[in-house]
């Protein structure tokens, strides 16, 4: 029965494909978690640790992107299960960002070994990093599990984060005013916090790809953007 | 004949994708240099035009991955093909996040307004854009144009953007120090600055589709990275 051999060929690309993202999303899980570790208690080590396993997320993107193609080109899936891939695809390629972007923070733990470092100035990003693991963590699951109604719990707490984030911007501004010994260490937890705006955006971005995979609809809503930092400034002191 | 039939289908199929990245590539070159512009003019007019305009690149990318897509598994189209539509994704989702860069820049302009400005400031965030607009021009030619040694030049550059951006970098650290009220507008550039290395990266990474796409062959060298902001920082001075 060649064709159910074909379908039966094609379920099992499908899981391979599938498992290696779920496998991708709890490397470049842990990857943030350890960068923001590395930020908080000045861990040079483990960030070095994260700069080097950011490399293996890249290869893995590669992959899933190499394998999907040709899944496609060889099987011709219909519908629901081009979306499947599709879906693959797309969440590959946020994690794949994902990573870069807690490299990022981890590279700044290295500048930064020396320099004046109040630990109440990392305090903000610390808890902004804790809401957004939390967000991430929730849409992997989702993600394994197909549930479209957690995805888009995920998807409606993005707004929380961006008020975080503006709220941290202002924050971090004035110390820079207040103390210009603080202009270098607050530059980069700027950047820093910039970072895990961004993971959280593709978290969000994530939850999109779940409703898509699941109900084969996009989210046409607005997102709930609420980061308004770019729209942010802190005036002089006068 | 239905085998010729199915040939210039596909041939159809291939040229319309590239057209479309090509034309995206196109947008995205003109909202790079307007995203500049109004920074360097402080023309919130032409910031929010530029906002307002990143709409349609996402709209072409998201068009382009469906078009491939759905190309792939109708056509089945074997290795050199199967290449040309790979890349068209890759490229078509590296000026998505130039367009989001671009966009991201004039977002900050609208919270300038009014601030204190020395023009000085801009200066060099403008002598950086010019480079990386050339770059972004050049690798979409290389592209069109399907010439490798062209995208390997490309390629090369990007490590003098990166040595200018570091560069950049500790001279806006070094304006804060020097007058608090430099603070607010130094921190929109250090962002500004970001992007327009990142959308450097972004052309770099087509120039590696490029090569890929008329080589069949990665470029396998490190690439020639020089951007180590991430590792300054500018003692406070005493």
């Amino acid at each position: 029965m060649p064709s159910e051999h074909i379908v039966s060929s094609f379920d099992t690309d499908l899981k391979e494909i599938s498992r290696r993202v779920v496998e991708m999303g709890g490397q470049a899980e842990q990857l943030v978690a350890d960068s923001v570790q590395s930020l908080v208690k000045r861990d040079t080590e483990l960030a070095q640790k994260v700069i080097v396993l950011d490399g293996p997320i890249d290869l893995l993107q590669r992959e899933i992107e190499e394998k999907s193609v040709l899944t496609i080109a060889r099987r011709q899936p219909l519908a629901g299960d081009l979306r499947e891939i599709v879906a693959a695809m797309r969440v590959a390629n946020d994690l794949e960002r994902i990573g870069d972007l807690a490299k990022n923070t981890s590279k700044r733990v290295l500048a930064l070994t020396g320099e004046f470092h109040p630990q109440k100035l990392v305090r903000g990003v610390e808890h902004m990093s804790s809401m957004v693991l939390e967000q991430l963590k929730e849409v992997l699951d989702a993600y394994a599990s197909r549930e479209d109604a957690r995805a888009i719990e995920v998807w409606k707490r993005d707004g929380e984060i961006d008020v975080l984030y503006t709220s941290l911007f202002r924050e971090l501004l004035t110390y820079m005013m207040e103390d210009p010994r603080n202009i270098s260490l607050c530059t980069h937890l700027l950047f820093c916090a910039k970072n895990i705006e961004r993971i959280g955006d593709h978290a969000t971005n994530i939850a999109e790809t779940v409703h898509y995979l699941a109900t084969g609809q996009l989210l046409t809503e607005e997102r709930p953007k609420q980061d308004t930092t770019s729209l942010t400034t802190v005036p002089f002191p006068s």
